[in-house]
């Protein structure tokens, strides 16, 4: 039998915000059993570039990677973030290590290709994920902290979407593990209405995700992530959770559901 | 007998110049058997300082280390330029990992007292080295990449001189490995004469040291390197050599000898 790993994803609204991260990293130190943690970006990035005089080009309401911006993304992602979860669990006695798709050649992507004439930039899409170099460092007792950045063939970091990093690297351990894939979110889960915390969508399959999107309650950026969160499943992750905070502290809990599972 | 492990450090003349870093790694990497890299500062940090509006506070010559300073420094040192290291070494086929004091609680510091009424800020006096952990990773065939930051007790990463990191490193993981420490200099080593490349000083022991500080050929800034490198050497360090980046490439010649060793 393989042995549980719980990878959770968090992203600015927590990185962004010290008294909740600060809650969460508590209820992340007591889960039991091997972990590992995906930050993504936050605004800290943005504040950065501007005070650098960095100007945003923006195509789809999205932020390009440039040059310039690259080297901003791995400072802040790579560097401040990412060394400051470290730094915090460390001092809560966890034997962590920050990591980016480079160490230990960890993930490997391809620069995203140039589509109807629009140039992302720095921007990389997952070649491949080393498990066995992340399996080495997990069986060792270490915890590895990701930060959204992946590598290419000629050494460029790129920038890297954390949902997705999170996904592939859920995919890759569950070679090795038993692998609960875990995204922290503002909300308890899927919501019927966002207005009403009863609302709360518990368990979504195959065939009620289908009826959840007909029915117009799954809509917009939730479709992007739950088919993620289906095909990691897909791939031999063994269940992924949609949670906030106050309920991760509470996982070990059996007789508490209040979050989303997608099984 | 023990393994030899080669500790390398760098400074900001070789992180500062992309075509000396380039002959540097390409020189690195040839080098056999287990491996660690220090690494310093370089202007970067403090280009980013300037860009940032975080005027300098300098005492006695020394930039301060402040609230807004200790972000810079983590992002420049523990982001931009360890991360870059990673991504070339990480290209040219080796498997390594960048390290801050925090990761694995590897290097424990405590803030350095007031003294004369003098604060320098988040500077790190080292206080104790994880040799086990880090010797975990060298014997799994990992490289690891030290940025000049470690981590007190209450979870603050320090700012932290590169060439004490270097020392400590060198003197904990003895323990545990025949070490070489290797200063990169920009110079051949010490010279009795700077502007002469044939008065290279090959080798120097305890008793030439005070010789060369009685003639004055050893003064100034290199006191304390030197101080340095032979108290390593008190602590079990099997030799410290201060050598530039071309006599790093022949290294394993035997007939080659262009560099100081101190013993």
């Amino acid at each position: 039998m393989k042995e549980k790993l719980t990878i959770v994803k968090i992203g600015g609204s927590i990185v962004d915000d010290d008294a909740v991260l600060s809650e969460f990293l508590d209820a992340f130190v007591k889960l039991e059993g091997k972990k590992l943690l995906v930050h993504g970006g936050g605004k800290v990035a943005t504040t950065v570039a501007n005070s650098l005089g960095i100007g945003a080009t923006m195509i789809e309401g999205r932020r390009i990677t440039d040059d310039q911006m690259i080297d901003v993304v791995i400072m802040t992602y790579g560097g401040l973030i990412n060394k400051k979860l470290v730094a915090q669990l460390s001092s809560r006695g966890i034997e962590c290590i920050g990591l980016t798709g480079a160490d230990g050649n960890s993930i490997l992507a391809t620069k995203r290709p140039i589509k109807h004439g629009v140039d992302f930039g720095w921007v990389g899409d997952i070649e491949s994920v080393n498990n066995e170099f992340l399996t080495r460092l997990i069986s060792s007792n270490l915890l590895p902290i990701m930060a959204p950045l992946t590598l290419d063939a000629k050494g460029q970091l790129l920038n890297t979407n954390a949902d997705t990093i999170a996904s592939e690297l859920a995919v890759a351990l569950a070679q090795d593990f038993d692998v609960s894939l875990n995204f922290i979110f503002d909300r308890k889960g899927v919501m019927k209405n966002v207005n009403d915390p009863k609302s709360l969508v518990k368990s979504i399959d195959v065939t009620s995700y289908h009826r959840l999107k007909t029915d117009q309650i799954i809509t917009d950026g939730m479709i992007p992530k739950l088919d993620n969160a289906f095909s990691t499943i897909e791939c031999g992750v063994n269940l992924v959770r949609l949670l906030n905070v106050s309920a991760l502290s509470q996982l070990q809990n059996p007789d508490f559901d209040e979050y989303t599972t997608i099984h």
